[in-house]
């Protein structure tokens, strides 16, 4: 059909059904799959093409090919695409050409067994499960590709990036990343964290937490849940039992388990972590560590005791375990100044102490910290550093030049300020428009509000709405963090409205039913 | 000595050496340190003081304290900032105020075992090492606290991060963090990369490097090493052999230790890794993964051949490993177009390729990518979770950005320009300044050459200039990554100039040796 001369390529293939070696006869073009939709330049698809059935053993060495002409044409294809092919086949020795004389296989070949050969099945492709055993994580996560972003999302404590200085923070990165041989100097040690971060972060956690370390006790991570997974890594194994509050940071106890270690959920109440149980199990079996969240715990948004933090502190010397303290939410506090972390007391280097920048100023600057004895920091910086070689070092720069200049403080004040007043303006749209269906205990600080649906009320229902995504839901205490920092007052209202009219209508269906 | 009145406290304690229980006075100015130094301020310093005096149970259950007017005088500072100690305190319920009565140690503060009161140390300090066995990891890295920046660096293969286009990115980058609710869209999915991030890779890989895979087949992660190390978790344990080339990358070999999987070493000639090796190997033992550097292999810069990934690939197949192909280096190639990748081929899925934008645009800017079949990319997704939340949003986006409206192949189109410029004007400088000391051979692409120093020289002489740092040295091959992609010809003059006059010292202290 392409005119007077066809090109036959011998496809041997054995064929298991029936239990022998088949030869075909297939033209040249049968090889070459040309998507025409493809992103992929044409002249490199011909390619692939060629290279596929090299590789697959159809075209063997020194077999003859078509020359540009004869090709483009049995394609149906520019010449010039057919060359460019050519070209590139030849550049990575696929094929040999002898000008105005003859294309072929190049003789360096080796001779392949020839295995089926199927133009079905876009060659290469990911579509194949991965065949090999592999270590199966628990609760597998998979990212929607379609961009549902519903109108509205209640996250779970969440900074308003839209008050945090990322400008001033850019404006560094950029002057940082035109210096010369700032290159060098920025990634200098970014697996612990460039000297000017640690530098200003040992004066920061001094004046704001009355920490007295040295720039040795600090690696920089990518937040707080790196922290975590360096000292889960280190601490456990699965001869170790760890302790953590129920309910708890879900992923910090996935990340525990991942380690093989046994989790024991104490109960958390309203003064925070229930110290006796923990005294009780300490009495029964050796605990490697004790995982923390002193103010303000996940979810519920309690703040740990004085009390509680002083036996916490006796039983971590008693029993010599580690308090892992993940204090990711210390600096939002509105009645009074925060507690001093437990790190800030006499604890004789068992306090791993765990702090995020991420929600100061935006959960996508991943830029976080852990504070620990210097001969354990120096092993999670080798874990790390196998991990993700390093960090942002220009972004680390920056970081410490707001620290430095003060614009930090600035903002943490304003923003207080700010979160403070949206807290009480949503309690009072809690109190006014949902006191029907909900209740909840104002936390002290922090971005978020534990809310509790009365049991009429399903939170499983609140989750259909598909304008409304709510990040953090607890179906079996029928409750949901409300993170209020990132909306204002409108945003607040809009979505508090949303509640009420879908509360209401659980209140109709359920009346309906009784009714009926 | 504080004029009529002094404060007494009771301390008990334990004395081990003595067996008894001591009971000693001691006034309260003993209790609190203030360091006048401490960027703490001294309300702090004098809240922390009592707080740690009440938490070591030197302090008891209602013990008076003197009143703020007394105190100040004892301390001598101003009353106001006593007044602010004990409402910082009291806030805090470490103690209760009856006005003009009295202040006291809170009631409800548990009793304590009084411990040994040691005021020299400073409390809290994390100056204690690590008291509780933890796992050692190998190869520790401690960075310098002193800004130790020698003033010339050959790295091992930076890009020139002055030739970036770093501004774009960063405008992008803030215009997306100053939109509302941005911070959730942004936010969304990014332990697996953004939607629009993956969703643009689909179409760049697919252009650049012929993978014919779906938005499921990506994760975007900090840069390279974290798809080693992901891979290396999910794959690798205590009964794995791994394959990979050497001289290799180092980290990389430490990260498959890491797993307790057994490293076995296959000798890297001119055309890459040693196939003939790797089969007879399979022929013995199972081999879970082969870890390969196509291009270019660190440290020698080598390309593997065509027959070589043609007989990886086949060798894969028959004995069923995983090939973890890492082409961070797939975008420089000068001489030809590069290969196409190991993955663009019918693998059955069984290769797991992983690149990076770090060495297109900038070492710190941490974002990379693994690409696998969806199955494996769920489970390192929600391992990844576990090592850090997600990825920064805004800077994924900023790139999706800059991937459409083809930024990024504006940029490699011009810095492959100039690297092959550099690459040439250093071998020049090489073959005119240092041929009698040194041989190498000049690399088809990427942006480090591989230098053998003679055997009369020692490399690690070389390493002894504090104004000169070698980032990738091997002592064993007595030989150097020359990194020339992040200097201009002016820089690299004067670092050639450098290494000839360490040289030419060498070669002097050599011949007076001889003379003598």
């Amino acid at each position: 059909m392409y005119g007077d001369k066809n090109i036959f390529i011998l496809d041997y293939h054995y064929d298991p059904d029936l239990n022998i070696q088949v030869v075909q006869m297939l033209p040249i073009e049968h090889l070459i799959i040309i998507d025409k939709e493809s992103k992929s330049p044409v002249y490199r698809q011909i390619a692939a093409s060629i290279t596929n059935a090299i590789r697959k053993g159809i075209l063997k060495a020194c077999t003859p090919l078509p020359g540009t002409r004869e090709l483009s044409r049995i394609l149906g294809v520019h010449r010039k695409t057919v060359i460019a092919a050519y070209e590139e086949l030849h550049a990575q020795d696929w094929i040999s050409i002898i000008p105005r004389k003859q294309v072929t296989v190049s003789a360096r070949i080796p001779l392949l067994k020839a295995q089926r050969w199927n133009a079905s099945k876009p060659s290469g492709s990911y579509e194949n499960n991965f065949q090999l055993p592999f270590k199966k994580v628990s609760a597998p996560v998979k990212s929607p590709m379609a961009a549902g972003i519903p109108e509205m999302i209640i996250d779970d404590g969440y900074p308003d990036v839209r008050l945090s200085p990322i400008d001033e923070l850019l404006k560094t990165y950029r002057t940082n990343t035109s210096r010369k041989f700032a290159i060098k100097n920025a990634h200098a040690g970014t697996e612990q964290g460039t000297i000017s971060l640690r530098t200003e972060l040992v004066q920061y956690l001094s004046e704001t937490r009355g920490l007295t370390i040295s720039g040795e006790n600090i690696l920089v991570t990518h937040g707080a849940q790196m922290s975590i997974y360096l000292a889960a890594r280190l601490l456990l194994n699965n001869r170790s039992n760890i302790i953590a509050g129920k309910p708890n940071y879900p992923v910090a106890n996935k990340t525990f388990a991942e380690t093989g270690a046994r989790l024991i959920e104490v109960a958390v109440d309203e003064n925070g972590i229930d110290t006796d149980s923990i005294e009780s199990i300490c009495k029964k079996k050796t605990i490697t560590a004790v995982y923390v969240i002193p103010h303000h715990h996940y979810p519920t948004t309690v703040t740990l005791s004085v009390e509680r933090r002083m036996k916490l502190l006796e039983l971590s010397r008693k029993y010599s375990f580690v308090i892992i303290e993940d204090d990711y939410d210390y600096d939002y506090h509105y009645t009074s100044s925060p507690y001093l972390p437990l790190a800030s007391s006499d604890h004789k280097g068992n306090v791993i102490y765990i702090g995020s920048f991420s929600k100061i100023l935006d959960p996508s600057l991943r830029i976080g910290f852990m504070v620990a004895p210097a001969n354990f920091i120096i092993h999670c910086t080798a874990l790390r550093r196998m991990i993700d070689a390093g960090g942002d070092g220009y972004m680390q720069n920056a970081l410490a030049a707001l620290i430095k200049n003060g614009e930090i403080k600035r903002h943490l004040k304003k923003a207080k300020k700010i979160y403070h007043q949206r807290r009480d303006f949503l309690a009072g749209l809690l109190n006014s428009r949902l006191h029907k269906y909900i209740k909840y205990n104002l936390p002290s600080g922090g971005m978020a509000i534990w809310i509790k649906l009365l049991p009429a009320y399903s939170v499983g229902q609140l989750m259909e709405d598909p304008q409304l995504r709510i990040i953090r839901v607890d179906i079996e205490q029928n409750a949901f963090r409300f993170g209020f920092a990132a909306m204002d007052e409108k945003e607040l209202e809009v979505v508090v409205e949303k509640l009420r009219g879908r509360l209401e209508e659980m209140d109709a269906k359920g009346k309906i039913k009784k009714g009926s």
